[in-house]
């Protein structure tokens, strides 16, 4: 999923998972300032610039990227011990992160949550109080230059009414669950077999 | 839709169509023999087989399908004025129906509803109680032939425990409309301007 600051993610995020069985949050590590109330390893895995470039050069990242002066980047292992599982991966990335996951992996699946409005994110922006006015424009300049890449994306959930995108988000990780496309020939052999 | 009878079509269309907003269900025309509660207008529209080769002449039918020696086919005018108002239309058809419409609409997203077994299959089959033992063995080999078509859909929904098959097929509509292939580029511009 990737989504403007502000645009509602992780609101979302939180509401949908508890619901979703089989479901892996990759928590990604950044060099960002640690905000109020957040904790290493729940909202990221801080680090400093050193520690991230070390894990860099060690390949242990699925991808990164800069934004607003601070790197951002998926482990790589936990992605790979969760799909080893079995399990589906939920990635939270920028639009360059996002690009990079899909090039490696073909097979995932793009969602874009967008806000019902510009000025609407940049209210959102404003009343969470916790950006620089530099920082707010730099963003809202991001918000404007991701949209403009909505069709790369699989699904657009515009996050009007909670609810509903909640509903959506949902609705694209069941419905992707029971495509067709994962019915492999044994399956169907094994049914017909069976009377 | 498409699945065997006997295999919740029915029962998950009721269960999940009141949920789901501005979803248009085409009622079929039908030659069968109207059964124990059945209304004219609700389950089918029932004909006789002259009404029905007259509709079939003045090309008044979508798709059309013979099934266990009876005519089965969807009235056009209701489906083009639904989408017409931007509705969504949901048909309810045998697997050659289905593949005729996809024919004339390849936008159509193709479902399947599977039992979780040809023997659970049967058995639900059995205590309908409605069908003669030939009917049985007839239905039952049109399950076999059907499943071999299942890549041809779009999804596979099972109906094994009767709440996830409803959630499941609630998904697939919610998010098929938030596809982003459904985004027109004056979206984006209108969007752009806004701030």
């Amino acid at each position: 999923m990737t989504g403007a600051s502000g645009v509602g993610k992780d609101t979302i995020r939180h509401a949908a998972l508890p619901d979703i069985e089989n479901l892996f949050f990759s928590i990604s590590a950044t060099t960002r300032t640690k905000r109020e109330g957040e904790v290493h390893g729940k909202q990221y895995y801080f680090h400093s610039k050193e520690d991230f470039e070390e894990m860099l050069a060690n390949d242990g990242l699925l991808e990164h990227a800069e934004y607003v002066g601070d790197y951002y980047g998926t482990p790589s292992k936990p992605v790979l011990e969760a799909l080893a599982r079995g399990q589906d991966v939920l990635l939270e990335l920028e639009l360059v992160g996002a690009r990079k996951v899909k090039e490696k992996m073909p097979e995932a699946i793009m969602i874009f949550i967008a806000p019902p409005t510009l000025s609407e994110l940049e209210r959102r922006l404003r009343s969470r109080g916790t950006d620089s006015e530099e920082k707010i424009q730099k963003r809202l300049s991001r918000a404007r230059e991701e949209i403009k890449a909505v069709k790369e994306f699989n699904y657009v959930v515009v996050n009007d009414l909670l609810t509903r995108a909640v509903r959506d988000f949902k609705s694209i990780i069941y419905a992707e669950r029971v495509k067709s496309k994962y019915i492999e020939p044994q399956d169907i052999a094994r049914f017909l077999k069976e009377l």
